[in-house]
């Protein structure tokens, strides 16, 4: 449905809570839209209202599911939120969140950013002891065990069920009178805590909680669960024993947006480091750097800085085109790449161009990009890329291709750069993202190395996606 | 949503399936819109091509929910539909059907008319055992029922379901392969089949089968349970013990179209043989008989015939008009009866009228025609109802008001009459509904009598609305 | 867009205004919607205050096109109103009434029932001066007529511009203080006036008076022009000689709704009389009469009372198929009159049956008709027409087909007999015809005899569809 | 309808041409996806198969309102389109653009950038003589003109035509075999010419070339008329007498994009120049400079370069968050900025800051913006304008407010300074503006000046819609 980029790794998920809050469920709206960048395919939002949860779904982007007449039908002083990226293959309403359930205490809705890697196992178990499921989403294990738990109490029930899933989580769970926001023990996904007045806030980033003039108070730590109640008291405790983290640092390198603070530290910085590394470690002889507007600025400016190359800004992003579903039905020449980026003649024609870009994909879409910047007139291109080379699939929450796709799976440094026409080529070194995040332990680099933290035991997300699972064409 | 008319009890659902047809899914969508009298609120199609069931709901007419587009995107040569009226209270697409869910055996769909008596205990049961539940819907109980059994086979496993539930209830499943047809084992509801060439179809009633130029076979029979596998087999046998029939008798009195046949009566005659036994019961001296279309014009044919009184036209439906939301601010002198029928002046003027109408409900939109047919002219107002007064509840799948609403509950003849400001009024007794239908027994007339075949263990389609119902405002 | 019955002529407007109400734009909403089955392509509104005239025109029915939202948008105590039908070739918004211009005294529009027959030499005379046409309408050769007067009141202005057109107009003009109302000299179609407290309401038919308790007043003259002032008051004076009256007489054979009175005499009435007519010219030996319904039930029951031959309901209409477009794409048998007509089998079956309608156009769709009353089981059919053999085109707002479509205007009635399959066949003479109206003269009846009371100069509506036309494929 | 940035200027609308090219609806449509910046309320479209003009328009981005399913419907091998901008008040559907008629030569359709500053002058003298509008755009003024004309051909006539208006224009008009491209004689607004394959393309920004992979050959020479035939061959001639040039300086400053090439200048260039001159102005004691993004970031960079102060991404442009209509009703705080912008906090935090705007027009926004900087740590903010104070309205196709709401038409710098609560405020001089653009003369900078190179007879763009003008809510 929506337009996408194959020469990016997606985000599925960006999630946002309010509770005690007149406002709830517009504040949540707008938290989410800071987070569209996290996913564009459909958004959802629970609310409650002490009594009651209603919930409401859409395909599209926050503005068009969730518009003012739906979100002024949707009362509460606590609500939670959700955007959802997908690929084609399972993109369709009945697989936005938040899911929205019964059970018998009552009604449960959940917000997920992550993914569960013993999901289908589970569901397995779970469908030949004869329950049935509405959706592909592994979100909906979680209910399921949160359902058949015995514990006394919501929150202690939605523990136990936390304790029999392992994967990556970032957790909204909302009732009648109560959210509660949950982390898997090694914190694979960011989520943090904000304060508005008396509300309090939760999201994936703090541009959420900027959005709607919250101010941050801490992220919450892997393996917590954070009870916020609908009069405004928190409750905190340890669900899970502790265990190594695994942050993913491509919410460095990519995802997240540089004005946010992401697992305590300010992704601009970082990635800046990122940059001012990569300057270190692979510099050029050129006369001006530009970056791969607007993911790749922040490190190139580091780069620049550290090479002391002149920055520039060497290609404008056609922000209205990428709605357009219009292609010329005659290939107009690199279609595709056009329709996102436009190179500033002037700035490039002459000049040996450094390009910084924060990852490669496949390949296909940076080779007609550095074509084009051929055409614009650069006479050298030298590719720079702010992260080391992706080599394996990510099954904890981001949407990679299979692995054979991965052109750094199969294909040395000096082929790729045969293959994208570059002059030359170089990543950043394992050390010198590690060197940029400060740390030399607790993320998780499995997309750069293999060495997944946990072991995946089914495959990607369009795992319960077997020719019997249903699927609405839209709705 | 949808305008309501008050005065009217209501069907809640109409079914209809195509299997063994390259255009199952086409012919089930046009079935549909013949059924659409029974039901206007929502719209939802499964289909199925040997391997995978794909399904669409919507809110809506069928014309508006199941659009050309959203037909051509359903592929298959097995579909089952489902056409849903609802009260305003659960209005809403989360309810809508056919209910797709995978369970152990792959994707599963459900198509429902009826209702289940024993439907809340069930879910209570389940939700205790830790079943999670995502529509307020009873049907929802029996897709629990099927996942949890251990039959070998789908059909056995549904008559397994099927034992465990009370109530009124024509289903329709279909899974990959295969479309099962059941009926309860007291025959509330109507279900029949019928051949399209090679294709098997089944409906609430005969005119969908007239629709699609297929042939009415026979009615499926009370706890029979039909197999129709996708290349053109049909299975059948009983699945409950034989138990004595409860057919509904309002099929007759007003669901039905009078081009139906249910029960393997014509609708027609019956209807027709109500109007003259009332004619019998209770002539008029008057000088001409109208029915309140369209519903009561078979009835008023009848009457006619019998007391040899003149049948009129007085009374234009305006078709287009209850679509129309505009409402004067400032009540326009009754409103509400002007947007539904409006008198023939110089058939009425001057004259003293029968007015034969079905059955009344609450009265109030009857006491407004009335006086729309005194301002025409009539001298006399006589009314005739084609039915009993209605005096209980329905729990098997109708629409009706809480018994208080009832004017018939709590007031008598008389009385009735002088609310209504006419000169005469009368009701059908049961003896004359009975003979109408050519039948001392079989027939559930509990609406009449109070006389329930099966007693309700709990209360109306609102029960699994109490305050922790998931509800979505709209989608 | 919408399903077009090629077995009718269509009507192709219908108009409504109300001045000097607080709710004139919901009232004449209100009004338009019962007149939609004078036109259901397009709907618009165009209403004003005293001080502006704002306007809202949409494709659809009136409610889809004049929505609650769209209708509170638009303020005003003067308000008129148009839906119309077209054919596909010109339908569009473009072409969508009422049409709204500035001129040099400001704010105009126009809501124009009927076709003029010299609009195309008006219009090319006017585009030779320099004129340019942002519509293919032949209501805004009016408009150009009013803005070129030099008169000095608008109502002056338009009684000039009126001079200058011939054909069949019932015309509705809105200023921001003004409704003009007028009718041709000829008075080929209908228009009436209402009072509903102190306002003033005009209408095509007094269907749409009654909907909204309005009280019919009279028929507008022919050649009569009504001001009604946003104040309440109302003057009226000739703007025509007096000229031969040729009301349209296929408003009584089909296009107006029974319960109208159109010309001073009730529809019904009128109708009525053509059936007892036709009984007395061309009785059968036959068991029952049907009509096809709804046009033909009126002129059935007169049938039915001449001959004695009893009354029935054969034929089921599908009021919900109409507006769904699946199609199978393997033909399913008589698909398109099956969406339209069910027969009541056993009403049918083993009898011999009169078959009423009230014309033939192409005969295609009546020869399925009378076969799917074959297969129902009738033994004899015997068409009867309830008026006679249509052979000429309408150049007066009425939508026909080119002549050699129109099956009587080649056929003898044996060989229409022959083509339709029917036992026998009669139409209504032209005297039965003039004798149900109670006149020798004052009527056009040039669809039946081809005396046309003004000679058409161009062709039909799509004379202004040339090569060069502007077209919008939707909006 | 769209949010309005109230503190910036606003471009009226972008135009854009593709001749004798199999895909020129295609081609058009994504040229002016590429030109939305210029223009987001509407967007048309009318193509040309060298028999007919087919026409398109619709509310909303491009995206929206020409979707593929439109676009597919309207064939042809030339095409032009148009995006407008327009304030609330006569936001509608009938100004949309490209306005499509017929008149003596058959059918025409003008798509226009710019504001005629004679319009109403001619109209009145047109409507005086009786001529009708449909609109309330300046442009259709020309269309009366050219349907007046008794020159031979389309394009004569339309060169007659535009010797009688007077101000800023730059003109697209599409006959069934023809496109007509015309700028005014000073060349106010900008205007381009390029080639694809053998297709001619024309547009108002080089940017859209680029888009399509189109070569730029030449801007369109104010006064000349260019004729491009539906064979590929193209004419072109002088239809006005040399004039000085006005072009719209302001193009440089804010509205074009940066990647194209205006009045044969690069835009990039032109725009870091200013920036330059108003560092080596107006420097400063700072630690950081920073753009507000996207508009400013080019003119920043170039005071970065000047001063030597660091250039930094101090702001984070919300690109998702201006669709959404959601607002909380209890205001958050300074929540019309924060939907824009999010400051980065360590980069502003303790440091002393540069922003550099492109320029102020009521200030209320900017004041909130140095607020959220300060908030974001920012011990001091130096806001420096990279264009001299504007003064007065525009006359030729900008959307200016009143000259009283541009706070420089009645404060000082210094007033200014204090009320936005500046550190210290500088402003680009005149000198520094005409040294960016390399010239003395041949620009038009009446906003900063007040000295208008044409007087204008009316006033701004609501000149037309006096009380009588016709509006539609919406269609």
């Amino acid at each position: 449905m929506k337009p996408i980029d194959s020469e990016r790794l997606h985000e599925e998920c960006g999630v946002m809570a309010v509770v005690n809050h007149p406002e709830a469920p517009r504040l949540t709206t707008l938290g989410l839209a800071a987070l569209q960048h996290r996913g564009q395919e459909s958004a959802g939002l629970a609310v409650a209202d002490g009594h009651v949860v209603h919930s409401h779904r859409a395909m599209g982007y926050v503005s068009d599911a969730l518009t003012d007449e739906v979100v002024r039908g949707l009362k509460g002083h606590l609500a939670i939120g959700h955007v959802r990226y997908s690929t084609t293959g399972s993109s369709n309403l009945r697989n936005a969140q938040p899911i929205h359930v019964t059970y018998k205490r009552g009604s449960l809705a959940i917000a997920h950013n992550g993914n569960l890697v013993n999901a289908q196992t589970l569901r397995r178990e779970m469908e030949n002891e004869g329950s049935i499921f509405n959706t592909t989403n592994d979100s909906e294990v979680i209910l399921h065990l949160v359902a058949r738990s015995r514990q006394e109490t919501i929150d202690r029930a939605l523990a136990e069920a936390l304790r029999q899933v392992e994967g990556a989580f970032s957790l909204l769970v909302i009732n009648p009178d109560t959210v509660m926001v949950a982390r898997d023990p090694r914190g694979f996904r960011p989520l943090c805590l904000g304060k508005l007045d008396g509300a309090w806030v939760a999201a994936s980033e703090t541009c959420a909680l900027d959005m709607i003039g919250a101010r941050y108070e801490r992220q919450v730590d892997p393996g917590e669960m954070v009870v916020l109640h609908a009069d405004g008291r928190m409750d905190s405790y340890r669900w899970a024993d502790e265990q190594p983290a695994s942050m993913c640092i491509f919410e460095y390198v990519y995802f997240s947006r540089p004005d946010s603070t992401i697992y305590g530290r300010s992704v601009d910085q970082v990635r800046r480091r990122m940059g001012e590394a990569l300057g270190r470690e692979a510099p050029a002889d050129a006369d001006v750097v530009i970056g791969v507007p607007d993911s790749s600025n922040t490190a190139s400016l580091g780069y620049s800085r550290v090479t002391g190359i002149r920055w520039e800004l060497g290609l404008i992003r056609n922000h209205y085109v990428g709605r357009t579903f219009i292609r010329p039905s005659q290939e107009v020449r690199d279609f595709s790449v056009r329709k996102k980026y436009n190179p500033v003649r002037h700035v490039l024609q002459g000049k040996r161009v450094v390009v910084v870009d924060d990852s490669i994909v496949r390949g296909t879409t940076m080779r007609k990009l550095v074509k084009i910047i051929r055409q614009a007139g650069a006479t050298e291109v030298h590719l720079r890329i702010s992260s080391p080379p992706i080599t394996h699939s990510c099954y904890y929450g981001i949407d990679t291709p299979i692995r054979r796709e991965l052109i750094a799976s199969s294909h040395t440094v000096p082929e790729i750069a045969a293959y994208l026409q570059v002059d030359s080529l170089a990543y950043l070194s394992i050390e010198g993202l590690m060197s940029s995040v400060q740390a030399t332990e607790g993320f998780c680099r499995a997309c750069f190395t293999g060495e997944y933290p946990i072991a995946p035991s089914g495959v990607g997300k369009d795992v319960f996606e077997s020719e019997t699972a249903p699927q609405t064409p839209s709705s």
